[in-house]
């Protein structure tokens, strides 16, 4: 007898199932550590180093790739331009994390996502930057998400799956980051 | 009679100085909207791109390339490692965003950065995402950012220009998302 594996939106529903009845017999194995190692370069260029992680209860040894990124600004921002900069790359984060909490929760559920794009944009002003107004945040005052998908689902449906995201939760919600500078 | 200009950091002070004066004078021009597009690939694999965006009191004309980064998981999150994941990229955009705000405001106050390097760790706990426990959050429950600089400034004085950064501000703080799902 030839079984094939439960797969639905490339996601394989039964590793998703194995993996939270694994969880709920040990609840440890949820616990994940992901890292990042960055350089700075020179002006507002940096290039990160990704690789590591920790997560079902061990060190990760299945990533045989170091994944490299930059970030950098546009003349304008007085830059080279030479990669996008660090608000667009949240928004590449936010997009692709909405998108995936909703593949991933869709196929728990059964539902099928047969395509799925999106465009973001996030909104700045920068007074709080050049801290010309501490009235104004540095960040974004406000980003949209605006999604296109064929599903039989309904848009409130893939929209609660979709809030699963963790970026989202990020962005939308306080997240503590501590700061440590040590000179050298 | 030659004239250099005055870079610090790589950074062009005098630039830097004509940018506030003339937000100053027009406030308008401080408005950016930032974007990107994303494309579900399956699974958990997306792909960005980002190019255009408006500054400055004008939509980008200088940008020549786009832009494109992937985002993907690893084997244990039911991917193919192709990428790094979300909340790996959002470390990226925030350890580049950090280290680019200090050398900025490090420039404008006369204070040289020789060097810069920094890791970023992330905790996040499955039970969030995975919806088997409500009170614990989706997103990384904490980060720290360790970061070490060759600087005459004291390491207070960094922390405060680096707490410039626009992506610090929208992760430690809420910054809202409007979702908008559109059925194909």
């Amino acid at each position: 007898m030839i079984t094939t594996a439960n797969v639905k939106n490339g996601v394989n529903v039964d590793q998703l199932v194995e993996t939270i009845s694994h969880i709920q017999e040990q609840p440890e194995l949820a616990k994940f550590q992901f890292r990042a190692k960055n350089n700075w370069i020179d002006g507002g260029h940096c290039v990160s180093s990704i690789k590591s992680f920790y997560g079902a209860g061990a060190e990760d040894s299945s990533r045989e790739e170091t994944f490299t990124m930059e970030c950098s600004h546009p003349q304008v921002l007085l830059g080279q331009d030479e990669a996008a900069t660090p608000p667009e790359v949240v928004l590449h984060a936010l997009g692709s994390c909405l998108t995936g909490a909703m593949v991933y929760h869709a196929a728990a559920n059964g539902i099928d996502i047969e395509s799925a794009s999106s465009s973001l944009e996030g909104n700045a002003d920068l007074h709080g930057f050049l801290g010309l107004d501490p009235e104004v945040r540095t960040g974004f005052n406000g980003i949209t998400f605006k999604l296109k998908v064929k599903s039989d689902a309904s848009a409130e449906q893939l929209e609660n799956l979709a809030k699963f995201s963790p970026v989202f939760d990020m962005i939308t919600n306080p997240t503590p980051v501590s700061i440590e500078i040590v000179k050298e």
